[in-house]
């Protein structure tokens, strides 16, 4: 199995990427013990992987308003829906931990609306999914529902972009054929 | 987390049961080591528990022209399609176990068409899926790209009546708010 | 078209059947005056048939909470929307009978919003299509409704279990290129 | 049942009709033997039921290129794609009547891919279908297919025109909730 | 550009058309400057030129509790739904001209509801789209949705009749390729 | 008009913006005339400014393997599926004026395949929607027919990426309701 492709893309050597490129590869490398194959694809095109990284650390290293296991709570429920199996296979391991529960990450995969989470997690994950399949239909109620819920006006924006920042990267990760590293399918089970 | 409702059903006790339903539930029990929760649920109803069982063991409990690990990925395949958490959690257990591979499962649920399958196999999906959400449109062309593919027309028959057989049981549960056995999730990861 | 193929798997010589499904053969025949296709289709799988049977005589053939022509009621709306035309046809005549309504078959059949039944009824096939269409969905609030409507849990239970198996047996239908005989479609219509 | 209303639109009464919609109005009745609903709902918008009847007749009352048969199951079929009650009731009385077929029009409703017509009728129904779901996406290649099965030009304005004809008579019947006369069930039954 | 074809249909000479109907594109060309294709289009069949025309006159040509801007609205919606680029681009300018509007048009297209209008306007085209797309689904609570809104019956008539003969037309125009004028693009932009 | 909100997101100074945004907002007023409000909605967050911006420029500003113009054809298109009013307005001017074509925008927002393209860019555009649509589905034979259409493996990733990001960007600017500038509208038209 390890002779997989990890994309269809070509994966450059990391001695030849720029330097911030290969220092962020080789500290995640050394962070996780592998380097997730998205790195990898994305290295391809230096401008792209930091302007993803970026937006991406931005968006998920915060815990204001939505924990860190809760944004990674939207990245599984949109990517299982989007059917990326990348996203869904490395952030149901970084869900797993965050939360530190090895049952949620497939929980929410498979169905949402049956995980043991919040009423509040719901509200949230019925939100992302409506930005994912219909964000042209979003409106007042949808805002007003997430503030009853408990969410202020800043956290409907993180959920909103996390879902749409997800929606890009699980279309890339699509296109591209990319492939999960192994290690991610036991991580976090505990 | 183990207070949860096993469904939102009646749940029988086990001691209520008739001799032959009873019987079943505590072998699986010693097979496993613990009663998947399908067979609580649909206990409470004796005819219906054997007819379900008798349907799904004549189904799955034979692998000439689809393999038993075949059979499973169908499972996940059309569960994972109709969001039946219960389903796609047990079954991808199973799928581990009979197809003696860890990431099988997980790829399988997140998109079939990225999984480590041949292209038979692939094939045999397909149709799956399309039986799944479609099967108003089967045609004769569908059938000659499975036999094309390697199987013959009980095999055929066998993938159909799997994904329609598992279509039913993803909408039981689905009904009853099932809930997988927490024993499930580390289930053939190695 | 009298010569037109029952189904495009192989038909058993009813002589050659197994004694117990050979009698029930015989026995519709005799009652009806002519052998429904769908036993000729499915007595190539004898244990098949025998599930399939029990399965539907237990959902079928009571009266309690849900009367048998209301059954039939959802037969013939889950068939329709999945384009079975052997459902369709051949429960669009029990109906008939077992309503005692000439008209009410094609009515559901065409759309059932529009069809001369009672606002439970109407609640009935509601939920009887969501189980068919968005079973992943069906929440608290779908069962409130029913019972809102006078259904208590085991009919609810009924609903949905007889949508859900005749799910599955239109895909087998749609699948086998199952032919309604033509006597079904003159029954019932007074 | 003859208590139910015809629509939910107010019905005119015959005598108030001017001449020309009376007349009409009568002429159908002789020759039916009953008014179709249809007739008394429009005709309280005198320019449109003129206009409809018009269009309506210029479509359906010739058989060139496409019998008169083939034109009802144009419109069965696409009216029980579109679920309207009176359009596949009352056209499938005369497409039974048109086609001499006691049988035809439930199988055509049930699923056109199953009924007993020819391989062109199926590429013409194939068409038909197209242009009431994706209209859009029609291209040179389905024009071609039509080419192919033997339709030219004139017969597939014909084909799509009656299909788009149906798309909106179906629209209005579904808003206005026009009712089938229970005469149209049982015609052509034999 | 001029060279690109006016429709995939025989466009005929004007010379030749029948009195009326040369009549009518005459006085329309010089009202407006040219002739809109789909009076070309449509004058190959007389017949149906005279009964699209008689309707789409009936229905548009008035003003009684749906404004002629308002009408407009629902054809620019309804048009962009089922993507008729000839309906969107044309109506659009009608739109901008009755509306005296330069931005009206192109945010309805692209969303009706984020376009400036009022909240009457928007439950007008939230009817006319559920017309569109599910008028097999509309019900009471839809009328009175809209009688609160302000509308009357006539007025929802109104409503559902354009949404349906402009579903008709859309599906015309596809079929047959039909290409806007080249001026109605800057029509009504001030 | 001008009283309407910019988005439903909280609007900052220019003058209180970190001095590399502002710098890049007063670029590009001096450069249109106008600031387009996406750059006031997205400032509220400076380092999703950043990113936005940073991987905007590096799918937009380069011409090689895909022009300028057919990458807002991209956008277009793309946008106008998801609805997004402010996208549409805003890459059509941009497409307006990059094509020097003052029809190309409103013909691909209406129908993309109705319009006045190259069948390379055709196929350019039927992969985009399809990575909008179903990227789940994106298979080898995709690929294949974009390189049969004279598209090499780094312009394929380009075509995708901007697909990708623009169903982002659509999803933002929904959920916030940003409006487009008024100054769009009428910009390329000649």
């Amino acid at each position: 199995m390890t002779n997989k492709p990890i994309a269809r893309t070509p994966i450059p050597d990391i001695n030849d990427l720029p330097e911030d490129i290969r220092s962020r590869v080789l500290t995640v490398q050394e962070k996780s013990g592998f380097i997730p194959n998205v790195f990898l694809m994305l290295a391809h095109r230096p401008a792209e992987f930091r302007a993803f990284m970026a937006y991406h650390d931005t968006l998920m290293d915060k815990a204001e308003g939505v924990t860190k296991a809760e944004r990674e709570m939207i990245v599984v429920a949109v990517s299982s829906l989007n059917q990326c199996q990348y996203c869904v296979v490395a952030h149901g391991a970084i869900l797993r931990i965050r939360a530190k529960n090895t049952l949620i990450a497939d929980q929410i995969a498979a169905n949402w609306r049956k995980a043991d989470i919040t009423d509040k997690q719901k509200a949230m994950l019925d939100f992302a999914i409506k930005v994912t399949l219909r964000a042209n239909e979003v409106n007042d109620a949808d805002h007003e529902a997430l503030r009853q819920a408990g969410f202020d006006d800043e956290a409907i924006w993180d959920i909103a972009a996390i879902a749409a920042f997800f929606g890009m990267s699980n279309r890339l990760a699509n296109v591209t054929n990319l492939r999960p590293n192994a290690e991610f399918y036991a991580m976090g089970r505990g």
